[in-house]
């Protein structure tokens, strides 16, 4: 049975009801447009599992500038969304302004925090160089193998399972419908019709913002699974193991711990390009023990008290697919990969002014035009759907 | 509100619903008498954690032939047993017969080993000593550097989750009634009155089978929590990682890996002296699957599906604590260790023989009595309740 939406009632479908789908939801709504949202399991994708460090400093590597630019100017406005989200919402997100700090074990790790320094301040950033001991001053729990560090204290966090449904909650009240399911986007000849859901029926609208995260690949084939797995931890009531981020490069793999207020302490993660598996496996589980415990001795006395794998979206040069596709109607919104929450508002706001204004506004926001030339060959598009002239003869499908 | 249960009413109240009170509930009740069991939510404790290794072989230990002696008389039972309580509840226990393999990474280990066979041949049992080639042969995911084993074909396993819930529906069909709730022997001067729940209702009998596992320690002190931990691992579909249950000694602790035939996986068991502590830590995890990998490395593929923490009831000597205790109407089904699964249906007969017949019958379960002499100290027992004489004028509290 195919339940036909009138095409009058929709303005935009927004496949993928993540921190990005919810986020361009919420804005295109409070925009003026009739949005429908549409995700099987809000929260099952990557947004589910993210630590919400919003780290664009901590995280930069060389050759990455134009990502940097991107999330430090999605940091300097996060104070605002947050709060516009929160006081809409009444949900608490738990940002905060922490900081990061990020240590070295080894001399090579000392070479690469040093390297790291001179590529941010270079950039502007405020980084301040550390001695092992001023290290363990700040958080007294870290190993004494730790000999070096970088303090970065515009690194910021937040909850993003609380951040997901604040956005949820803001979304709904500007007016967003929220359906069920799954499915892809389809077209009629050049033009795109709507989104077709596994169930058979159409939900017909102009414009579809596609936001599915790693299951976007279906659509865009440059956005690949990259799976992460993550743990997290309970810090006794009233003890602050870690009081901020703390990150380092243990046995060649990044590591992180994000401590929040709540006593929960996440230690992420994996990087495994291994298709979309959700599966929690025995050896990532394993290695980030390690490493954490590398870090943080006291780390094995606390509890663990969950494990998740998700897939976020990567793409071929790192830098997150916003804005209009090369198929009419049809704007891209993923691929952000590890940055998902801290690139959430920009991506509406993007999202939202390339469809209301007519183009994404000025800024580090069109480094991510999906139609970039390059090896991203994020411009190739599959979509399905059916050629009228083709029907007329062979039937509907 | 004291909601007083008539004294004719009831035989006898089971205190706990693990392997042990279910079992004990059960034998009575076929025997004719009256059964209350009481629990606040049967297979919290122990008993939903066991990996179910039937193995009184592998497990001997120089100076516990007594506990070698009895495992061996319950592994003998254990077929009919199962078979009776299979026929009666309807359910599946997992039970099966698949050997262990007990294995060696180092000289120390080898060593080990060999005094192990040595004293499990003296004592009559079948044991088969291996080349790291045969192992691998059996075993083929076995690490490379396994270099010696022990085939102990003889050694059986059962899943402890389905044996109580057989256990259970076994009970109930013979008229056993189930009260939720926790609580304590209750004496009147010298006499048994019953069980007081913690919501205040006495529960009375005339006799109490204490089976609380771990939480006796209030009424038997010498029985101490000994913290498991253990983690649930899922092998593919149609693949047999491991065929039989193989362990060793890997940093000087044992890990065993126990393959189930639904394809579970269960790595156990941590020991560790902590009190009644049921919190998953991350210390334990991450050194289960470090001891699990370096037997059997494909084990870091496996997907990790449970981590579950539970406390086993120890004694001083190892041995449980099996049969009438010093206090006239209360009788002992507690202490055994990592042995409740292998033990229960000889621990049920025992109580029942000396509930019904006076007395617990000739063989190796006698060696567990309660009011044995020696560093056990389990003949202290404390009991709550009141006297009459003081009641006169103090009132009842």
């Amino acid at each position: 049975m195919l339940l036909d939406v009138p095409v009058s009632a929709t303005d935009v479908v927004v496949l993928g009801g993540g921190v990005i789908g919810a986020a361009c939801a919420w804005r295109l709504a409070r925009r003026g447009l009739r949005v429908i949202l549409v995700d099987p399991a809000p929260g099952s994708g990557a947004s589910g599992a993210a630590a919400g460090m919003l780290a664009p400093v901590s995280e930069v590597q060389p050759g990455e500038e134009p990502l940097l630019r991107l999330g430090c100017h999605a940091a300097q406005g996060y104070p605002d969304f947050v709060r516009e989200l929160e006081r809409v919402s009444g949900v608490v997100t738990g940002y905060r302004r922490c900081g990061t700090l990020a240590v070295a074990l080894t001399a090579d790790d000392r070479a690469r925090l040093a390297e790291n320094r001179r590529l941010q301040a270079g950039l502007g950033l405020t980084v301040e160089a550390l001695t092992g001991r001023r290290c363990r001053d700040l958080e007294p729990m870290l190993d004494p193998g730790v000999s070096a560090g970088t303090l970065i204290p515009d690194d910021h966090q937040v909850d993003p399972r609380r951040l997901l449904e604040a956005l949820r909650i803001a979304a709904t009240a500007a007016g967003v419908v929220t359906v069920q399911g799954s499915g892809t986007p389809e077209r009629v000849d050049e033009a795109l019709a709507g989104v077709r859901l596994d169930s058979g029926t159409l939900v017909r609208a102009p414009r579809v913002v596609l936001a599915t995260g790693a299951w976007s690949r279906s659509v865009v084939p440059a956005v690949r699974p990259v799976k992460g797995q993550i743990l997290r931890l309970r810090m006794p009531a009233g003890e602050h193991v870690l009081r901020r981020t703390v990150r380092a490069v243990v046995h060649g793999r990044d590591v992180y711990l994000v401590p929040r207020e709540n006593g929960e302490l996440v230690v992420g993660a994996t990087s495994e390009d291994v298709g979309l598996d959700q599966r929690v496996t025995a050896g990532a589980v394993h290695d980030l023990l390690r490493d954490a415990q590398a870090l943080v001795p006291a780390v094995s006395e606390l509890e663990l008290t969950g494990t998740t794998a998700r897939c976020r979206p990567g793409t071929p040069d790192n830098l997150p697919l916003i804005g209009p596709s090369v198929v009419p109607g049809l704007t891209l919104a993923t691929g952000h990969h590890r940055n998902g929450v801290l690139l959430c508002a920009v991506t509406a706001d993007a999202v939202a002014a390339a469809l209301i204004d007519g183009e994404v506004p000025e800024g580090p926001v069109r480094a991510c035009d999906p139609r970039r030339p390059g090896p991203a060959r994020s411009a190739d598009i599959v979509t399905t759907g059916r050629d009228t002239a083709a029907a007329a003869t062979a039937g509907r499908r």
